[in-house]
């Protein structure tokens, strides 16, 4: 027997209705805030994630699906959204269009990890892309988006952590501050973080070492380097979050270690217990355009994965609408009437009405059996008697009630008794 | 700057509408037919495809996007979506689950082709699998589901063809006689047909080259060759065909090359000047699932292209659904109503109105026109005046007509006068 691969998962006809109940609440949210999908390949050039991710990444230096395809190109499976979009954004000219370009995406990512709880070698991810506006306007509308996504998908217990990472100018001073803070204590702190002592000392208040992170919880806050017009910025976003209402927390320990990565960063860090852990995170990266090869354009965005907030729905008790069950089941007693019921199936369906018949060629019994495991909400019988009436009782199954309908308007019947229902 | 990967498009942000009508068409006929969604991963084992689409395929051979994971697997791009869900299927335990199982895919596919019209490296397809039922009302079921989808995009100029290839008894008398046609004419024949009639005569009748195709079109008919039950389930498909009212030819030229399909296969054919070709295909694959060592379960099923699709409706004419537009844009004369202006916007999103305001700090001016862009149904502006007395002239955009109304009221105005529009 062929097995799955490993850290990738199916989605079973019995459970795809929740993945697609959080897939039609992003839609949703996308709809009202007027962003509009984009899809772009599952593999792109290899560079483009080296450059877009960032080369000194985990991402790209140990996780990445990268190989070469027949015509000898090196290509990689998308470790995340944002690289393909900003790609197709420059790609198209998109920079002439209307702006801001507000964007979504609901797309499969790859990552060759350790496959643990919500997180796996094929993972999916929702992300808002909003290309074109500087303004704080916009890092809150983004906000906005995602805090809305998570209301309709009813996931409650998450708390909104804000921070403000300045631009280049702010982040040479921090910095060098960061450096006079670590330089002494370099001797407690793990390889990783005297690797990144040079190169990029901001990425050492991302480890994940105890020890370290004990040592990063005394560094000077970003907070205090930020120079004015980052600093009002900031500011505005507070204000603009506080009017709609949004309750936030300013946590100076969120970073982004590239250089791309710009003012605004946000995460919506889960409070249930035994499912903490970020589920959605965004910031401004109003130099990765550029980065990219596209004329400097500001950006913000989010993206948060699906497969771990399915965990959390499910590990904190959310409730998914019930499953589609069909609206009715039209069994045959024998051939002429499996028949009938048959076509009269395909009338309903033709109407938009859900309808199911016997397929297997099974006994009225087995097929009653069958239409209760399918939920049906109304059940008929035909046979000789019906097809010489030209009509049948129709079942209801959530109370028993019968009403004799004519064959030819079962679908009225249905389509004015169904009211409310799933089918 | 990076490019795309070659045979590989974007979907832009102003024509995924058409990409979600072509889905959504696809999603309302599974629901009428109660064929439940199922997801399988972009990648699979090799092996998976080897035996599940044919290791004597063109697209087994030369087609696939094969490469060595980190952990030195082989793992295959998904180059079609059947053998996937087959694999769940087996993986799953899922034939002691109720039967028959009836599920549908919208997934990307891969081949390494030349790119041409309609034809991509990375495509998408719609596809529906029927599995547990032997009954010929499963293979009219599936051509209904086929047809059905096609009638929802639209498409017309569209020729069912249907044939049966039988099962292993018909098969290997019909290949003898095969054989015994095509012998004498072998010299006038190309090198893979030489090849394949000793292999698989069946699939000589597949064979794109001019000289093969004359010869092949003067070979028997499978249909001469069926054994009685054979025949009997193909008049049946046929019988449930006509009362359903679906039209269709037979076309005994229709095979597929492999073992494991078996009885029904059926194409619907673009009859459209310009477009013509295969936009959709299935039948019967009996031995498909004890192939990949499941428990021998019957299966049915079909896919469609979907570029193929957007392709045909695109140059015929075929019209889409208008996109989304915002229902109202509001716009700000000032810091202050620009403020207000992004408070009644998410008030109105709250209520599940589609509504937009300013990102960029624009003026009005340029805020109206990138709201006319936008096709924003309502436009209101907002100043001092507006604020001092909390309502605002709503300007409907298709008629020019305007009518004062309350800040507060603004969504139940939109609500109760937006009837039938897309916002």
């Amino acid at each position: 027997m062929i097995s799955i691969p490993k850290g990738t998962k199916d989605v079973l006809p019995s459970t795809s209705y929740k993945w697609q109940f959080i897939e039609d609440c992003a839609r949703e949210v996308a709809r009202q805030f007027n962003i509009n999908e984009v899809r772009t390949p599952v593999f792109e050039h290899t560079e483009l994630f080296a450059r877009g991710v960032g080369d000194t990444t985990d991402i790209v230096n140990k996780e990445m699906y990268t190989f070469l395809d027949k015509g000898g190109r090196s290509i990689t499976l998308k470790p995340e959204g944002t690289a393909g979009v900003a790609r197709m954004f420059i790609e198209n000219g998109l920079a002439s269009s209307p702006l801001p370009m507000k964007s979504f995406y609901i797309t499969p990512c790859y990552r060759y990890e350790r496959p643990q709880a919500g997180r796996l070698r094929e993972f999916h991810q929702f992300g808002v892309e909003v290309y074109g506006s500087p303004s704080p306007a916009a890092d809150a509308e983004v906000i906005f988006a995602a805090s809305s996504f998570l209301n309709k998908l009813g996931i409650k217990d998450t708390r909104l952590e804000i921070n403000s990472i300045g631009c280049k100018t702010c982040r040479a001073q921090y910095n060098a501050a960061l450096r006079d803070y670590f330089k002494p204590r370099l001797a407690e702190m793990c390889a990783t973080c005297n690797e990144r002592f040079t190169k990029n000392p901001l990425r050492m208040l991302d480890c994940k070492e105890e020890e370290c992170k004990k040592i990063a919880a005394g560094a000077p806050s970003i907070l205090d380097y930020l120079c004015p017009d980052c600093a009002a910025h900031f500011e505005s976003v507070k204000n603009l979050l506080s009017a709609q209402g949004i309750e936030y927390v300013v946590n100076p320990g969120i970073v982004r270690g590239l250089d791309y990565y710009t003012r605004t960063v946000f995460e919506f860090v889960s409070t249930s217990i035994g499912a903490q852990g970020t589920v959605c995170a965004g910031g401004r990266y109003d130099g990765l355009i550029a980065e990219l090869g596209g004329s400097q354009t500001p950006a913000v965005g989010f993206a948060a994965g699906l497969e771990r907030l399915m965990l959390l729905m499910d590990n904190t008790g959310v409730s998914f609408p019930a499953p589609h069950v069909p609206a009715i089941y039209i069994a045959g007693m024998d051939d002429v009437s499996r028949a009938k019921a048959f076509a009269l199936v395909g009338a309903l369906r033709a109407r938009g009405i859900s309808a199911e018949c016997d397929l297997m060629g099974r006994s009225v019994k087995a097929q009653l059996k069958y239409a209760d495991k399918l939920g049906a909400q109304y059940v008929a019988v035909i046979g000789e008697s019906e097809l010489a009436t030209s009509s049948v009782n129709l079942k209801k199954m959530s109370d028993g009630s019968t009403n004799c309908v004519q064959l030819d308007d079962i679908g009225k019947y249905i389509t004015e008794n169904q009211g409310g229902t799933n089918g």
